[in-house]
């Protein structure tokens, strides 16, 4: 068994993977950590997990997470992770750090979206975990920067025509749609149920810190420089993503040859279903798995592609991502715990 | 015109009353303060009524709330109600107090419930602002203690019929339900979207604040000794407190008598719309009204009798029964500014 | 007393249109009819309006509809409506048409998108009931085709833009999302609430009805060719409608020149507000009014504008706009009857 | 590996029989069948199912559904259940009936609530599926009932108590809420999303037929008479079902009895836990999951207990408890292909 450790477990983000962690087959939660919560027993935090999980929040001991782990998830804020990343792996443990701290290979990027970057001779040994975009390089990592919700969302369905040359990296236009537990557990007048439900509004219009995260992938998978129009809204429901993505094709593209892309693309891929033209991707089919589902849509009138997909931000846009990277790292099979079959509602 | 202020002005009780009384007819908002936003214009906080409000937040200068008011409502936490209310009476204002301060006749049950009582001299002033059975005090109060969500929703169906002595005020059972909106605008975890959405369980069981209130009042009423248990529960929606309930009945009592004594009480009542059997009353009926529904079902198993009311907690359990309450308090008609037409959705 | 009339008057927005005239100072709302449900009081199927409403729906006599009346409102499904204006015309009542059959001046438009039209003679008197662009041909309208929801919500922000050639009506994107009571009161597995709660999804990709009618109106304002690419999605809450438009911008644009040229279009407008920079519009601002916000942002990367707006579908995307154009028609004040004050919540 | 079918799989408690037994490592699903689907792909109805799920809806042959499996779930409407059951018991399949038509031993109870019984002689053999109170009669079983979603909630808590006689079985109030799935598949009015969405309300109030059902298991537990006064609620949530339970006790007892009852009831019992005072179930806590967790209150005022339950309605409440009865028929450890661990959201 693997023996695997979460610092940073009390957010959503922790908690899923604690949930996902303990009902995997081939490892052991051998250490949750929390410094808010360190010596509170993790069902006294999250009591719907009752009877199932038996952990208790430890202070965050580096020493005691290395000694006790082959590999550890960080679920910390941005910024705390790059600290904690270089001990760890000096001491032998490999890295999945679900924070933006590793996402970018160029800190310059990172650090005009974030803030300075204390820890930039990790980045080149990080491999972003957009899994079925880099699985070759995942497999052989040592800590992966496991991506956000929005560019998993986004980026899926956009890699493979991008990379075909279908579709042109410049100019894409992503309107995307989030559930309210990409927000996090912290209490704020933004997360408060009367602000949120019968609402529905844009945030972040173009500034989102996503945003460079997606043009540096894209520009990364289609070699040459992307640009992107990004404006995220938040829809009142608990889990859930969905991005519509209006892109220009080159000459070469056509209905037949994108779904063609697509479907070859993603052929051996157990995560990611390509819808049929009508077959429209909706959260609700995805809530609670690991899926993401693409539909797409020839648009003549501007030569181009909708693409649309749907993820559970919480699990392909975080915890169960970062899974599926660490199966492939450990040489399980890439479902392993992951395996949950759909429910319709 | 009448000059009216509110002292607190920026909660979500403060925000109903700034709506309802700058609509008003016969009244002129003059001042709103608030301690956190003095300052501030009241759309900055809820941008909802850019163009229809013009106010900007005033410190809470009592002296200056005095000189320009002729009535001041008070939508401030419990405990500092009852430090402001003394100085406005004296000054010649009226005074509704949305707070827990000054419902209570019995200095020591306020004291049981809540902390000491820093101005019992008062509480003789106070009328108890359940505006369909107190409206002749009311007519006459200088100050008012506005009730609870909970006790009106309660109190409304039981008052007639404990009156009439078809009920047994001891042994009550009341099983409430309340929209989020009741906890107030103050984010918390409990309040969170995400904790919210798609849960529904009970709190505060048997302990809740509101239970001595509606003891109080219903012995009041009856003229003898009540006894409730009261169960709140927390529903997945914004606005909307239904109540469901259990009462023994007395031998004189029958459906036919029940119906005719809560149809009678309430003839003439512009506000309390008495349902007939199987039109079961329904919190979205009353939404954004002043209106509360009231159902009932003979439970001849029991020998008893099943209330169920319905009422917007926001409006009729607190700023639209208080501007009902200054409606009679200066003479208006009681339906002036509150005369809504439900929305079916 | 204008005397007004609704045939049609049980679905969703039949229902609003009830409570808006029935509260309206300057009408007298004379007559309801229903097909489907003649002879029964309006507040059996809508208790809600118990003790406000006391009407009772009427078979569909358009003859006694003429006499009782000076205008009607047509609730009805498209093809129906154009049968039924023509006699109301003829008998001298104004109509407001809230269905398809009266938007499009060119019936082959019109037949591409519907079915054959059955009046095309009537097209050339009815006037497009975009108030804000075509007021005043509507105040001297005899036959109103009132908008479609998405349509407002999209050509109100796109309008003044594409007027004064800042905005480019080619090649435009809408990406819109409804709230359910959009698609109407008929049960289907669509609207079925286990299908709708915890679900986003697109629907009718590019296929949506209100594209061509969009595409008409914008092309009549710009004088040339208009191309519109448009994706609607539902949203789980009851009423609202959102849209980010995404548009490219001709060389005199800036955002400087958007944002006086939004301000100047709609200074006088008493429904249309234009947010700052940063003050995002969200439905929940609202809510239950009739009010458009418009937020826009510059969009350096595209030389192009984000727009975005919010509309109550129900309200001004229906029997909002629809009482607001006959209070134009009629010579009232354009807010008579409109008049809330938004609530935040 | 058991072979195993379901007779009417396309509602929402055959969609979740669908989705625990393709994920049962003990058996085979070997036939689905549904007369209005017959012939159409399982994925086509559920698309969320897709990749995971691939069965085809077959015609009802119970001939052949007999020879291909041996044990047989019903999720058939009542009365047609009955006519089913019959001929698969005599072709040596085991039955687990999810309708009413199994749940009533005295075939006069059912026929009061429902309609004439055809196999009343069936009624004998059936036992009533709540598992944790009947698990040694199930062993043995060939006919389950298995209970309605309210009386397993309702039921769960009371048990111990009744039989243990610390609760009197007579005048118990139990005040129920469930979430919209509840109500099945089949669109109507009654559950529209904008019907639904921001409503709470009760229904079928003391006239709902899980009210005989309970009042039967009561009696039988209890070895005397029972009666209970029971109010469903509809709650706007997808799944999900509480009840807060007012009984009266007798004399011996006391808060730590009714604590310790509770506690040995189910120290066994893999999917319910007794929550301690203070810790308050929440539907959230159990949402796609087999448990039913219970909390307690002692209420002095009225010498009585508030139990308060909490379900998944389609889990423990209907499918759930199903599979859990199957595996005890079939000697599979009780929690195979039940194992879930609670998501925290």
């Amino acid at each position: 068994m693997l023996r695997v450790g979460i610092v940073g477990a009390t957010g959503y983000t922790g908690c899923e993977l604690v949930r996902l962690l303990s009902g995997h087959p081939k490892v052991t939660l051998t250490v949750i950590t929390s410094r808010q919560h360190a010596g509170t027993a993790y069902t006294d935090i999250y009591p719907a997990m009752s009877g199932r999980v038996d952990l208790v929040c430890q202070p965050q001991d580096l020493g005691r997470v290395a000694a006790e782990t082959d590999l550890v998830f960080l679920a910390l804020p941005h910024e705390v992770s790059m600290t904690v990343a270089g001990p760890l792996l000096a001491a032998g443990c490999k890295v999945v750090d679900l924070s933006a701290d590793f996402r970018f290979r160029d800190a310059a990027l990172y650090e005009d979206a974030y803030q300075p970057h204390h820890a930039p001779e990790l980045l080149d040994r990080a491999v972003y975990g957009l899994t079925e975009v880099y699985r070759d390089g995942i497999r052989e990592a040592q800590l992966i920067g496991n991506p956000g919700c929005y560019p998993t969302s986004v980026l899926l369905p956009l890699a493979p025509l991008v990379a075909a040359g279908l579709v042109d990296p410049a100019g894409v236009i992503a309107d995307c749609k989030s559930g309210v537990s990409g927000a996090g557990r912290s209490p704020s007048l933004a997360v408060h149920y009367c602000e949120v439900n019968e609402s529905f509004k844009p945030y972040k219009v173009t500034t989102h810190r996503h945003n460079p995260e997606m043009e540096a992938i894209l520009a990364d998978i289609a070699g040459k420089p992307a640009s992107l129009t990004f404006v995220p809204h938040l829809v009142p429901l608990t889990r859930g993503m969905q991005s519509t993505i209006y892109a220009g094709c080159t000459g070469d593209a056509s209905a037949d040859r994108i779904r063609a892309c697509l479907r070859e693309a993603y052929q051996a891929a157990p995560f990611v279903r390509i819808r049929d033209p009508g077959d429209i991707p909706d959260v609700l089919h995805v809530r609670g798995t690991n899926f993401c589902d693409i539909g797409f849509h020839w648009d003549a009138k501007r030569s181009g592609v909708i693409l649309m997909s749907v993820i559970d931000n919480l699990l392909k846009g975080a915890a169960g991502q970062a899974v599926q990277n660490m199966n492939i790292m450990s040489g399980f099979d890439e479902t392993d715990g992951l395996g949950f079959i759909p429910s319709a509602l």
